[in-house]
């Protein structure tokens, strides 16, 4: 009864993505592309994908997509894209699809592979919402966090690396201060208990949904901890740093943003209120 | 029965740790500098605190303490140093206390004055350890977590810029999401849930016992996301935060660090490896 499906790309997370859909009774055709014999593998991909009428793409990059899908016939299919790229990159493929006569979703994977399957894994749609109701119960076999975002298919992508963001500024915090420790003799080991007691009590609230009505509504009064207090705090910081020769200059980047922040009157306010410097740099 | 204490410095901090001394039953006598009159408010100070044997001191800089404290006879008194400032600073306060016959510990609190008394409240000290047992008493009535780090007097501030470095560093790459997000016109109240749930499923355990441990043994295998992965998302994020007119100088820095990994042959290890290349730049 369920739909046939192609999956193609089979690194490690198209692997997954195939393995869930078979798991789950869907008749599964997978495609690889070969890496020495790409003009071979693009006939029998087509073939592959005319036996489908919905296309699961998880390749290394959009242009590998383009190139593996020239001579496909997407006529009437449905092509669902999983690769990894930029919100632009997205779009383009959407209207892409569309000049094939192909329906078209982006997605985003914000797991690994090995969580594919599972309750906590989070899938990112965008693209038309009555094709992504039509798709769900398939999509849903990949975890059980999928949702539909938006119509715009960049829109997916966008959440992907606004959250890779996250983890990158994160991970850079947390090596620099892995490093700064270390000029005391002090071990990862050692430091992390006091780290992961601040990545969840201090580092994770300040998603919080109270910061987040902040700053949409633009109120950022705060009673705990405001600009002035962090204006001199960051100061330390990037003092502390240069004396152990640690890079500090994505420090001095946000120490001027709160310095500003307290020379135009905001040192009384929340941080909240830094977001407006930055959405300021954008226009 | 408890020991008479003088809190020097009545800011937000000062003052919640004369409350939680005061709520304990120690004797405490509270000085503030007055800003319009500092040598009448020095002259104060000193017979405050020849009253008492403890001096709690959180002023607003160290040099504020020397300022403060220039006339006052130290000698044979403990002298407990709460004020924020860098690792160098409170070592030279040690060396300073001691010259004038003081003991001394420093210390760095993480956590706001509303916290202060409250079991979560996190209190870092560095010096002598018998001094700290022989005060700890005291000092756990400003929180639950009070430790002694180190001899070193100036491992408590290290301690509090390594976490207030992961703070700023995570506060700028979520500001940075927010800010990605909304060019698609997304609030940041739509985007928490999925900030939030990234914070803490995500970003939180690169803190784990497990990452820390294969920082300090050297062992950086991985079958979750290696280097490579992670190179070729952060090009991803680089270009769509250029394509949104963000600031990606910090992301251009980590970007290249990546690179050179994967130059290097660690492309198929754990991020976890990145902190070498850190601490070669502090050579």
């Amino acid at each position: 009864m369920n739909t046939p499906v192609t999956v193609i790309g089979l690194g490690l997370m198209g692997k997954a993505l195939a393995a869930a859909l078979a798991h789950n009774g869907y008749p599964t055709t997978a495609w690889n592309r070969s890496d020495t014999a790409v003009p071979e593998a693009v006939t029998q991909l087509a073939s592959a994908a005319e036996s489908s009428p919905t296309m699961i793409v998880c390749l290394s990059t959009y242009e590998v997509m383009y190139e593996v899908l020239s001579t496909a016939d997407l006529h009437g299919r449905t092509v669902i894209n999983l690769t990894s790229g930029t919100p632009a990159e997205a779009r383009k493929a959407a209207a892409w699809a569309a000049e094939r006569g192909a329906a078209y979703l982006d997605g985003a994977i914000m797991a690994v592979p090995q969580m594919i399957g599972l309750p906590q894994a989070q899938l990112f749609y965008g693209g038309p919402k009555d094709l992504f109701e039509s798709c769900a119960p398939m999509l849903r076999v990949f975890g059980g966090g999928t949702v539909h975002l938006a119509e715009d298919p960049g829109v997916p992508l966008l959440y992907d690396l606004a959250l890779l963001a996250i983890l990158y500024a994160a991970g850079q915090g947390l090596a620099h201060a892995q490093a700064l420790v270390s000029t005391a003799g002090v071990s990862a080991t050692e430091f992390q208990p006091y780290a992961n007691a601040w990545l969840t009590h201090v580092i994770g609230p300040m998603a919080s949904l109270e910061n987040a009505r902040a700053i949409d509504e633009g109120e950022h009064a705060t009673d705990v901890s405001n600009i002035n207090t962090n204006a001199l705090a960051i100061g330390h910081v990037v003092r502390a740093s240069r004396d152990a020769a640690l890079p500090v200059d994505w420090l001095v980047a946000q120490q001027a943003q709160l310095e500003q922040a307290v020379a135009d009157g905001y040192g009384s306010e929340s941080a909240t209120r830094l977001l407006d410097y930055l959405r300021k740099e954008m226009r």
